[in-house]
C-alpha cells in the first residue's frame, strides 16, 4: 500500500494551524504532515509588545511533544518564509496532495498602522498566496488547496451572503452565469484577502487548480480535544488590541477585572465560531478537495450574526455565573471608524449560508474559557489590551 | 494670485501619460506638471524583445521639445521608481493638488508569463499603489487622484456594468445601500487592478482621499492634437503579441502585410476607445475633483461593445478603402484560454454606462492610423506581433 502524497500546514505554528495539523495527523498516521512555518506571528506579536496568553513551546519542541504524546513518526515541521524561493523547491520536493494555507498576516490593525505594515501584508498575505498558486501549477496541480479567507471579505448590504458567487438581478435583467458576490473591506488586511480569493480564482480557471477558499467568521476560544492532551499542546492565544479577537479579548479583560472595551456603539457585527469546531471541519474540507478547475468557497460559520454588545453581554452573563465580576466599557471609543448606525441596519437582515459543520452552542462553549485563561493570567500584559492604532484620517 | 498646487503624473512616459501629460500642463500654464517615471516600459518592452513602433525620444529629450514647441516652463520630468521612498519624499515636497497615476504594468499576457512577472505585476502595480495612497494620507489629503484601471475589473454576466457600485436584488431583497459592482478578470494584471480599488475604496472611506477611478476600456490610435505638432513629441505605440492591444496589433500586422491574428472564436467582446478621446477626457475628469471620502468610478469607454472579429473585420474594411490588402487568420489559436461561447452570449446582452466623453466614430479614427503606421514600418520586427505567452496549465 503506497502512502498517500503528503500534507503541507503553511502557517502550522499559528493559532488555527497548530490544532489543525494535529487533527491532520492523526486522522491518516500514513499520511505526512509538514508544519511549514517562518516563526513570524511569533516575531511581530513579540515586536508589537504583545505575547501569546498561553505560555507556547518553540516549534520544533511541541512537534517533538506532539510525536511522543500521540505517537505521530508522520508530523514534521519546516522552519521557511513562503515569501522566499524555498517554497518552490519545497512543494517541488514534496509533491502534496493536500496544502493547508493559513501562513498569512492576520491583523487588521497592523495593517493599517502605517505603511510598512500595510506593505508587509501585501507582500506577505498577497505575495505568498501567488507564490503558493505558482508551485501548484507547477510542481502538484493536482493537490487539494484548503485557504483561509474571511467572512470579512463580503460586502454587507441587508441582502443573503451567497457562498462566494451569487446571480444578481440588477435593472430588469438576472444575471446568465455566476458572478463573485461583492466584497468590500474596511482594512488592508481584509483587501489582502479579498485580493488573494482573485488570484485564486483565476489559477483555479486558468490552470485548473481546486482550491477551498474558507470565508471564516471570527474565532473564539483555546483548547481543541487533541490540544487539551498536554499542556505543552496548547495552542496560541491572543487576546491584545492588536492581535486579539473580540471574544478572546474580551474573556481575558474580564479575567484580568478589566472592563470589556466595546467599541463604538457596540452595533458592529460578526458571526463566530469556536475554534474547536472550526478545526474538525477543516480537517473534514480537507479531505473533501473540489473538482479540477473549482475555487469552492465555503462560509464557515456556526453563530451567524452577534453584535458587540450581545457578545459582551453574553460573556458577562457567563462570567458572572462564574463568580468573575464582569463590566462593560460603553466609552465609545472607536479606532476603526465604522459607522455603527449603518452597519446595524444592514446586519440585521443578513442571513448567512453556513456550511454543515459542528456547533457548539456560544455560551457553552465560553464557559470554560474563564478558567483556562485565569491559570494564565500573570503572563499578560494588562497594558496591551487596549487598541493602539487608530483607521481615522 | 498664486498657483495651483502643482500636478504629478506618474506613468507621464507612457502611452496616454505622455500626451495626458501634454495637455495638462498646456490646459493650466501657472500650474507646475511634473511627469514622474522610472523608464519601466521601455525596459520591459526591451527585454521582451520589443520596442515602441513609434521612435521615442528620452523622456528628458521630449520634456525638452515640448517646452520649447508649445512654450511650457511648467512641464518638469523627474526619474523615479514609485515604488521606493522617493514617493513619499516627492509628495511632501511637491504637496499636488492632482496626483494622475498610470505607473502600472499592463501587459495581462507578460503577468501570465511566470511567477517572477506576476510578483512584479503585484509589487509594481498594488505596492505602487499603496505607496501612492499612503503618501496622499500623509501630505497631500485634499489632492485629486485620478487612478487609471480597466474596464475589465468587471465580471460580465449578462446584466448592465454599473460604474463601480450598484444595488443589486438577491433572494428576493434588495441591497440596502451600494455594494461594490461584482468583478472578475481572467489574468494577474486586471486582478492587479481590481486590487487597487479594493485599497482605494478604503482609503477613500477611512481616510477621506478622494479617488476618481477610470475603468477604461481598449485603446487605440496614435495621435492626440498636441502630439501632432512635431515628430518628436509622438507618443509611443506597441504592436508586439507581450504589449500590444488588439486593434494597434491588427492595423500594424495589415500594414506589415501579416493577418490579423484573430485568438479563439473572436467572440470575446471589449469596449474601445480613441487614444485622443481618451486623454481628452481623462484632462477633464483631472479639473472635476469629487468630494472629500469619494471614491468615484468612471466607466471609460465610447465605442460600446465589439467583438474581436467585428474589429478585424472593420480595420479590413477601412484598410482595403485605403489600397492596403488585409486578411484576417482565424486559425483559432487562444493563447487565453477564453471560453468564448460564454463571452458571446454574456456580453451582447450587457449595456455599459459610458460617461459623457468625446467620440470619435471608429472607422474614423481608423482612417488615418495606417498611413502613421506605415511611415514607421520598417522599425518593427515581424516577429513580435504573435502571441507567446499561454494561459493554459
Amino acid at each position: 500500500m503506497t502512502s498517500p502524497a503528503p500534507a503541507l500546514v503553511l502557517g502550522g505554528d499559528g493559532y488555527i494551524g497548530w490544532p489543525l495539523a494535529l487533527a491532520l495527523a492523526t486522522t491518516d498516521r500514513h499520511r505526512a504532515v509538514t508544519i511549514v512555518d517562518n516563526g513570524a506571528r511569533r516575531r511581530l506579536v513579540a515586536a508589537c509588545g504583545g505575547a501569546s496568553v498561553t505560555p507556547i513551546l518553540p516549534l520544533e519542541a511541541r512537534v517533538e511533544l506532539a510525536r511522543s504524546v500521540f505517537g505521530l513518526p508522520n508530523l514534521h515541521a519546516v522552519a521557511l518564509d513562503i515569501t522566499t524561493e524555498g517554497l518552490d523547491a519545497l512543494v517541488a520536493e514534496a509533491r502534496p496532495g493536500l496544502v493547508v494555507h493559513l501562513a498569512q498576516q492576520c491583523s487588521a490593525p497592523y495593517s493599517m498602522a502605517g505603511l510598512e505594515e500595510a506593505l508587509y501584508t501585501l507582500h506577505n498575505n498577497e505575495g505568498g498566496n501567488l507564490r503558493v498558486l505558482w508551485a501548484l501549477r507547477r510542481w502538484a496541480p493536482e493537490a487539494h488547496l484548503l485557504k483561509l479567507g474571511t467572512f470579512g471579505e463580503y460586502a454587507k448590504a441587508g441582502i443573503d451572503v451567497a457562498e462566494g458567487y451569487f446571480r444578481p438581478t440588477y435593472n430588469g435583467r438576472t444575471a446568465d452565469r455566476d458572478m463573485p458576490y461583492p466584497r468590500e473591506s474596511d482594512d488592508f488586511y481584509h483587501a489582502s484577502k479579498i485580493n488573494d480569493s482573485n488570484y485564486i480564482s483565476i489559477a483555479c480557471r486558468k490552470w485548473g487548480l481546486r482550491v477551498t477558499d474558507v470565508m471564516q467568521s471570527t474565532i473564539f476560544g483555546v483548547d481543541t480535544p487533541l490540544t487539551r492532551a498536554a499542556p505543552g499542546l496548547v495552542t496560541r492565544f491572543d487576546a491584545c488590541g492588536m492581535w486579539g479577537t473580540v471574544v478572546n479579548r474580551f474573556i481575558t479583560q474580564t479575567v484580568l477585572g478589566q472592563a470589556m472595551t466595546v467599541y463604538g456603539s457596540g452595533l458592529q457585527r460578526t458571526g463566530l465560531m469556536a475554534l474547536a469546531d472550526s478545526v474538525a471541519s477543516l480537517a473534514q474540507l480537507a479531505g473533501q478537495p473540489p473538482a479540477r478547475g473549482v475555487h469552492r468557497v465555503v462560509n464557515h460559520v456556526t453563530e451567524r450574526s452577534w453584535c458587540v454588545l450581545e457578545i459582551a453581554e453574553a460573556v458577562q452573563a457567563v462570567a458572572e455565573a462564574q463568580g468573575f465580576s464582569a463590566r462593560i466599557d460603553r466609552g465609545g471609543y472607536d479606532p476603526r471608524g465604522e459607522d455603527v448606525a449603518e452597519k446595524a441596519t444592514h446586519a440585521v437582515e443578513a442571513h448567512y449560508v453556513a456550511s454543515e459543520v459542528a456547533h457548539t452552542p456560544f455560551a457553552e462553549a465560553l464557559a470554560p474559557l474563564f478558567a483556562r485563561v485565569a491559570a494564565y493570567r500573570d503572563g499578560v500584559d494588562p497594558a496591551c489590551l487596549a487598541p493602539r492604532v487608530s483607521w481615522a484620517p
